[in-house]
């Protein structure tokens, strides 16, 4: 096991730069980052749709720069690039489903945008440190499980085949141009800050509105199994990678605590909440063709060549997203 | 093996769209159309980089439409894919270093245009049948010889990436939303029509083009080994793929006859031109980086699938693509 980073000499006073700041994970790291003594600077594009939320960064706004763009407006990478020391990269499209029914604009942001963002870099910043968010989405229906970084990748949506674009193009501009960037796959993350509004971020978010508004959970099926990250986790994964040389062109799966069944997590939710109501229903047929059954990560590399471990148990990790959302819920609906 | 298709009864009076119809495959394919009783219409840029040449189809040009538009260019879509039975798609930048120094065109015409055809056929046309034309470069580097299709995808440039992106969108369409596609993995294809100007779609092009011009051949390494299918032969497995429900939703390596070194390649083609001169050169630098050492393909999966055998011999294959540019030459300068 690697020994621990020190992460306030790694980040202290360094200019780190977060696409996708406003959202769920972005916002916890840009926090995170302040705290460490970052000079950070957010770049999110507030499409409703997506996880931007400007109150993700109440408390902190102050000392963070934000400016409001989206990473397709490509005439203004260059100027936010230039000059910073890392990049975390974390714009994108997530919903399957609206990968399906407008499969374009999900190519612009998760595939295209992302090949403007290298060349800005190999044009104007090709010092700069990047790590990429990825999803275990690309690896579709597991042929064995846990899920190794060695999986074939088998995308079953359009979000998929861009998303391994998107990871690709970072890997060969590490390998060939020399831009050092390392990818992260995650699987479901979970916390504060997540997108509640529906589903189109992780259907965990939609279940905590449900439930904190008194409403029953719908689990589709509920056999699944799937493994959740806690945020504050994932957040940790994304300083390592970014501060140790030896995650360099190299990708790592995220994990968490031992997967459960969808049913199982409800009935966790539940009682984190204190009560509610979930049922099962069946899984909707249109949404059946791009599913990938059951998932959970073998996130034992990262382990061994960054010293990640997730530290967050899921009880622990649903009370806390539960109790910021009692406080929060009104400026996330 | 299946027994052979009758390709008259497959094709006379079916529509049929070619993009890249004015290109080297594209062109021979709608040669062989025409010859069948086929209706066949092609889409072409022109760009001068590419393969489009108006000689491509001398002696036919008056029995097939052609449409001089860029797959790029959206809003024509529908109406050309509108009505038709077949579509072979094969407009593509096939130049790998350019895919290097100019990626977001690589990406508009090998990704994005190809998800953009697609939702064409998914919402004028679903019907229609479709051969995509792939590529060997999306393997990389080979872990083992031949190359059969269940080994992993490692693009080592710009161009492999867009292409898995496209030849994905063809499956995931085809397994989601119904729209009956096949892709083939073409690995070198030679024959008359290809482009000679420079290296961009094939090296063996420039050789024909400097020997036929009495220049010496350069030959770089020269240890590598590589299989080439003769255009016809590729044009047969385009014919079986479009006609043979087995096909759908399927991937096939197209090979050729025994692979060669290159060098060896250059001592055919200058023993089948009754003279000439080559000379080995150090590989270099730029290309080294993004160069996949030895490829051959294991092709017989299409074989077994489909009754394809690559039928002409590399001798063969030379002679007649020598003969033809002795005779066509200034219209390929």
């Amino acid at each position: 096991m690697p020994a621990p980073l020190n992460f306030r000499r790694a980040y202290a006073g360094k200019r780190v730069l977060i696409t996708g700041g406003l959202g769920f994970i972005g916002s916890n790291l840009a926090r995170r980052l302040v705290a460490l003594g970052a000079e950070v600077s957010v770049v999110d594009s507030l499409v409703p749709e997506y996880g931007g939320n400007r109150r993700n960064l109440d408390g902190v706004a102050g000392r963070i720069q934000v400016h409001v763009a989206d990473v397709r407006d490509w005439p203004k990478l260059p100027k936010l690039v230039a000059g910073q020391d890392y990049l975390f990269n974390l714009a994108g499209q997530t919903s399957h489903m609206d990968s399906m029914t407008d499969p374009q604009t999900d190519l612009d942001i998760n595939c295209r945008a992302q090949l403007a963002i290298l060349e800005a870099c190999r044009l104007h910043n090709p010092q700069i440190r990047i790590v990429f968010a990825s999803t275990r989405q690309i690896y579709g229906r597991p042929d064995y499980l846990p899920v190794d970084e060695e999986h074939p990748l088998r995308p079953v949506d359009v979000n998929g085949i861009n998303k391994i674009a998107g990871e690709s193009f970072h890997l060969l501009y590490s390998r060939v141009h020399g831009i050092r960037a390392t990818a992260l796959r995650l699987t479901n993350t979970i916390g504060p800050r997540m997108r509640i509004k529906d589903a189109r971020q992780t259907f965990v978010g939609v279940w905590i509105r449900r439930l904190l508004e008194g409403e029953p959970i719908e689990v589709w099926g509920g056999e699944q199994l799937r493994d959740f990250t806690y945020v504050d986790d994932a957040v940790e994964a994304f300083l390592l990678a970014a501060a140790n040389p030896k995650a360099e062109g190299r990708v790592f799966n995220l994990g968490g605590p031992p997967p459960v069944t969808l049913e199982a997590l409800a009935q966790l939710i539940v009682t984190a909440n204190g009560g509610g109501v979930y049922v099962v229903r069946e899984f909707p047929r249109d949404r059946r063709k791009i599913d990938i059954g059951d998932y959970y990560a073998d996130d034992r590399l990262i382990g061994r060549v960054l010293g990640w471990k997730p530290r967050t148990d899921l009880r622990t990790a649903l009370a806390r997203t539960l109790a910021y959302y009692r406080r929060e819920l009104r400026h996330y609906l």
